[in-house]
């Protein structure tokens, strides 16, 4: 059994001051935190290392800790060594983004730090707000001189900003020209924790690393490409949100369009931030928008069946698409990229799967094509289903996977996405994170598609949940003699 | 779990009438009837089925069976039903090669079997004898009269020959040219019981039912091709036979140079025998024959060290080898295929590995390359081992291996490789079966080794038994920065 790797450099990290701003809230209190005391279990914090968490409510850091272990379960098994210690770096701060002039104390207490401390911290502020605080926040950071990296000691601010990043082009431009006011682009971190998971990462080594399949991975050899993001859960308590944006919004924009990026990029001439992620953003730019035409025929939208009742009132708003597109490279000339992610379906699982093409002539009866598939979530594994013989007489196929669970092979616990990126964020590591250009070009081709007029017009068909999601998806599928892959 | 596919047809076959001379040896024993049994309870026998096994021994049908029941332990599991019943199809015959004419009472026998049954079977004929006798069972069986088939009933008459087929080209054309004489191509079955195991026959089922392989199965993408067959078991029995011999007539000429032929071959036309054997043919042809200087440099070969102590005095025949050789065909130009088998080594294996070259650049640290493995024996599996990410931080890589193994997805028993090719022989199917020309163009490489004075000069290296063989087998492949992958 091989061991899942953690980072033995952690620790040499420069001394770090982490600020949360929405301490308090579900991300935090669900995966920041967590991840944090993980790490401090682990020992992959800075050696020299501070948590400032900000919220609204009053509390103090001890209570501000309680009330973080009492929401999580899987919490309880944090040892009590781990916990005081992680208390020790820990100060909750109590702001509220409606008084800016409240954050001077804010200011005062890490600048009092690096004082007492005789040493110049990095400064990391993490958005784990509502997006629409994240200008205010911006300019209260930059209003009370915190932006100001400490140059005698190389040390750097930078921020990290949680989705959504915009809810269209307009206002993501918007953003990142306010960021852009404030920081460079080195300085800010854009994350969608998918680019974190294991077998997303795993997509860049198993494609450039093996000699098999670059060779393959074009229109020659590949017939499509099927993403799908299933989940079984409602919108829950995001009603009011969630109806604002639809699933398009929620995760096309991101998750979606950056594992696509992944899977048609070309090979990056080396593995800087800025060539991973000019190579992703070469195929965001291709991607073929949309127009009235193709919102008829390429996209079928859906919404579960108690929605309404959720939300209380009538609504077209999606919580289910399927949509095919497709990548004006020369790579990528008439290959089908289907995508496709719902709401209450009948299980949760995330799936590329990279359909070649079948053999021109088969010499077997039932040849079917190879597929080659990556398991995002859960139980990460990559699986290559290729046609063998069934034992016996005769010459009778059996479609066989080749198969590497990652369960089965790693023993101990793999890290979470988001322990990944915050390590990342404190090393400075942007290749993970999401560019400017990147995210505008996302939202380039999610607005030709629900900016448009036609958009409101089509039929947003309701399906049972607990199901695949509407019928007149698997229709509309079938006409191109596909199978959705993903079930 | 996918079921082993058992004929269906096999009941419908015509009647038939299977005679084996040696009926008493090794290879019956072990091998045939547990076969046959295994087919009796498995329904696998055509409806109309006599079986006729010819010894030396003074012995009848039911103390024949008890006999052969009493050698093999695994046949004590056979239900009585099915011995009663496969006692009522069975009759042993007593026969003395040298004196051919005791065989009269055979002809005898099978002409007045038809007389009764009102109906004339297909005559097989199975020579598990030594091959010493090939030729004069040939012409007993001419002179009795039993070649010629029914026409009336389009009845056929086939032998089928157990190997070796030959010791050298000039034996092996003689033996062709005997049977030739007596019998039709067609008539003939030249068995390796290799072709029979389950992996073997699913080369062309895995190269050529899926699109992923073949694009890429040539000196383009391919570094190098490894066949190991390696055995734990000694010469035991055999040591005259093998002393004459030696483990490269013994396991190169055949087992060996058919796996080759099926990894290197071109997808037929179609899929008959005639097709099937041309590509193959084709491939042994292009075998890039030795001369001296390679056998200087492309050649090792080892002896275990209590061989002469089991042969009773010196010799440097070989019980291991190791060679490099080339394939001369545009697709294959400088593509090593190194064959290696051996006996006394640390286990039982045997091992069709293809070597994909590395990606020409990595833009990773530790990139390896892909190799897609046939396990034959034990435990059939295929896998391919691919470079993954280990999950954790960093971009640390680690060879993982898709796989698919045989007992993971296929419950019940799998037929064996004799039941396969005795249903096949029965069927009249010689797709699994070796054609003249075939042995013919083995020999051909195999003498331009063996026939040679160089080889008798080429020193045999002496190895400790449980070992991976000679030490030199090792520093001689290292020499072209290669390790052996089957261990």
């Amino acid at each position: 059994m091989q061991k899942a790797f953690f980072s033995k450099t952690a620790q040499l990290l420069p001394p770090t001051v982490l600020t949360i701003f929405g301490a308090t809230g579900d991300l935090s209190a669900s995966y920041l935190i967590p991840a944090l005391l993980h790490m401090q279990e682990h020992k992959l914090l800075p050696e020299s290392f501070k948590l400032v968490c900000v919220g609204r409510r009053e509390l103090n850091s001890k209570s501000f800790l309680s009330f973080i272990l009492d929401k999580s379960a899987s919490l309880r098994k944090v040892s009590s060594k781990t916990r005081s210690e992680f208390l020790k770096k820990l100060v909750y701060f109590q702001g509220d983004f409606d008084r800016p002039e409240s954050f001077g104390a804010l200011a005062k207490l890490l600048s009092d730090h690096d004082q007492a401390e005789h040493e110049c911290y990095n400064r990391l502020f993490y958005f784990a707000t509502k997006p629409q605080q994240f200008s205010s926040l911006a300019q209260i950071l930059k209003d009370q001189g915190l932006l100001v990296s400490c140059t005698a000691h190389k040390r750097q601010a930078r921020v990290l900003v949680e989705k959504p990043f915009g809810f269209n082009l307009k206002s993501a431009q918007s953003l990142n020209k306010l960021l852009l006011k404030y920081f460079k682009e080195d300085q800010i971190y854009r994350i969608d924790h998918y680019a974190g998971k294991e077998t997303v990462q795993n997509l860049m080594v198993v494609r450039f690393a093996n000699s098999l399949f670059e060779p393959l991975w074009n229109n020659k050899y590949i017939d499509h490409v099927e993403i799908s993001v299933l989940e079984k859960g409602g919108v829950e308590d995001r009603t009011a949100y969630y109806n604002e944006t639809g699933a398009i919004k929620d995760f096309l924009q991101n998750h979606i369009l950056q594992m696509l990026a992944l899977i048609a990029m070309d090979e990056p001439y080396n593995l800087t931030a800025e060539m991973i992620r000019d190579e992703k953003l070469r195929v965001l730019k291709a991607l073929d928008t949309f127009d009235a035409e193709k919102i008829k025929n390429q996209l079928v939208k859906g919404q579960y069946k108690s929605y309404e009742k959720e939300v209380g009132g009538k609504t077209t708003t999606e919580t289910y698409f399927a949509l095919k597109t497709f990548v004006n490279l020369p790579r990528w000339a008439g290959v089908p990229f289907y995508l496709r992610s719902g709401k209450k379906l009948s299980k949760k699982t995330t799936e590329i799967s990279v359909h070649f093409k079948e053999p021109v002539r088969c010499l077997f009866k039932g040849c079917d094509s190879n597929v080659l598939t990556f398991k995002i979530q859960p139980d990460e594994s990559v699986y290559l289903q290729i046609n063998n013989k069934i034992p016996g007489f005769g010459i009778e196929l059996y479609q066989a996977n080749l198969e590497f669970g990652y369960k089965s092979v790693f023993k101990g616990e793999i890290p979470s996405a988001y322990e990944r990126l915050l390590l990342d964020f404190m090393e400075g590591d942007q290749r993970l994170f999401i560019r400017s250009d990147e995210i505008e070009a996302s939202w380039k081709f999610v607005d030709s598609i629900t900016e448009s007029s036609q958009f409101t017009k089509a039929p947003t068909y309701v399906y049972e949940q607990g199901t695949n999601g509407p019928k007149e998806a698997e229709a509309w599928i079938a006409k191109d003699l596909k199978n959705w892959w993903t079930k």
